[in-house]
């Protein structure tokens, strides 16, 4: 829809039928990720491919790649689909990281265990989102369970991170290597998925800087292009990031309602070539998320005039899934 | 765009392939208006059928009518598409328009022209837009001239109205009857072609009352669902009604940039059924045209961060031919 807005068409390539992107392109295919002959096909028809699910298989990138330019570049998934290589990654940049260890055994869990302590969190390197893929540990006995739990994969320990809140930064970067952010939004999660997204965001204009400067860190050592969701820890001791996300964000969704330019149309503008947007808010937003069942109160949420919904047209309500969102407006932009 | 956004599935009839509505809907059919088996097809494919054009024939409709609900109902196509009829509504409510005449002939016109005097205006009773299908006559001698340059259609003559400024209410009816409007906005035309809007406008409260109470008047006569613009001309003896136009309206494209709920919603909202919008307004906006040529203009535009540009992905410039516009937010809302 943002490409669109831009007077620009898609080719969504989606590995289902009734595609929420797929119901608003101007072209589909629908391939498994190991169809070569589809993904080609895919290519050759477009100009420049991007994704927003960085679990992406990387052959399927790898074809494409022959026949289009594929942004953001696959480094920036190289270090994202893998939480080891991702921490490693940040803390060679000088940030912090939640305390971290590799486990590969039960072996390993209990040493990483007796060096981080409990409570901490055993997560699969691949493949975790929304609270998928990780184990609370609040006591170094449950170890083997635990790691039987998460199918005996490789894996992180993350110790224990005191944290007053958690904020977003939706970053973006040009090919020529502009840093354009958006204002920190402050997370709230529910069951391990994100709940609401409040901007402003209550962190100190010392803290907020400090946000996009790491932003600008992340973004520039990849040589990054498009749009980027980094989450980050406020601690005492500094911020912490927790996670990248080498797409648009979840926590990114309040500047649709927000912004002149959003959070959508930067990243198009980002991979298309564009000069990218300002990343200035006219208004204060919350974001809510509606998640499986949440999908029942849309008739109600339909009366609510001063809200912005919006609704992914996904054909199945599942427990736990992303069914859409609403941002309310909460007075003209401040602080 | 704004359906899908409501999680709401599209199918576009459209009679020329790489339409910009066809770009982003779930399915595009591309058939001549005089299809019949195309039209009934779409017909049976949707729940509700409406449409973005008025001059589309009133035969397609009857066949889409036997199929799914057609929203606005027929009786606002037949009261806009042609102008005699359109006044006569119009004035039928107690409403003013400009004084006018029939013209069948040129001895009708000679007969009108006596009547309303010079400068007045001479248009053709369909087809007419953006200027095209409009004579001005400064002197009574031109009316043979005038007339065969019209091709001698069945015409209405416009006396002249002294306005202070023309204003636009984009109103919407659902289809329990109530009816919600946007603020007006401010028109500025550019070779009969509308070249900016502006809101808020800059009229009295009294005035805008008028201009809401007007429009409440006309969607409830016809029993209208769906959104209708209006154009006003503000004069010192009151408001005059210059046209009606059942569907979104350019007047209100600067709602995608100044409102939670735009026109375009809003109408979607109206004919699905669903709860209206409340018309408020977080932003002051001045809505650009971008008209044949000035889509050259899109490159420096694009650099222009304060502005939300929007691009219809037609495939030719062509002068006169509405391209894009864009919104420049101007402040929070006032006024």
């Amino acid at each position: 829809m943002a490409a669109s807005r831009l007077g620009l068409r898609t080719h969504i390539f989606a590995t289902v039928e009734n595609s929420p992107a797929g119901q608003v392109a101007d072209r589909v295919t629908v391939a498994r990720y190991d169809d070569r002959d589809a993904a080609l096909r895919f290519a050759e028809s477009v100009d420049v491919a991007t994704f927003e699910f960085e679990n992406i298989p990387t052959d399927v990138l790898d074809w494409v790649e022959g026949f289009c330019q594929v942004l953001p570049r696959r480094n920036a998934l190289a270090s994202s689909q893998d939480r080891l290589i991702e921490k490693n990654f940040i803390t060679s940049l000088g940030l912090r990281t939640a305390p971290y260890r590799n486990v590969e055994s039960v072996e390993q869990l209990e040493t990483a265990l007796a060096a981080l302590g409990t409570p901490s969190i055993l997560k699969t390197r691949r493949f975790g989102y929304d609270g998928k893929g990780q184990v609370k540990l609040n006591d170094a006995s449950a170890a083997s369970a635990a790691f039987s739990e998460l199918g005996q994969a490789s894996c992180v320990l993350e110790g224990f991170v005191d944290f007053s809140l958690e904020i977003s930064v939706i970053a973006s970067r040009s090919g020529e290597g502009e840093v354009v952010c958006f204002d920190p939004g402050e997370n709230v999660h529910r069951e391990g998925i994100l709940h609401t997204t409040a901007v402003p965001a209550k962190i100190s204009a010392a803290q907020r800087d400090e946000s996009l400067r790491a932003a600008r860190v992340i973004l520039d050592a990849l040589d990054y292009v498009g749009v980027m969701g980094i989450e980050l820890f406020v601690t005492d001791g500094g911020l912490v990031v927790n996670e990248i996300a080498p797409r648009v964000h979840n926590s990114g969704h309040w500047t649709q309602n927000g912004c002149v330019i959003d959070q959508f149309e930067q990243h198009i503008r980002a991979v298309a070539g564009w000069p990218l947007g300002s990343g200035a808010r006219h208004s204060d937003v919350v974001m809510t998320n509606l998640i499986g069942e949440d999908a029942l109160l849309v008739e109600a949420l339909s009366g609510d005039t001063a809200i912005g919904l919006h609704l992914y047209g996904k054909d199945e309500v599942q427990a736990g899934r992303k069914m859409g969102h609403y941002n309310r407006i909460t007075g003209p932009a401040r602080g």
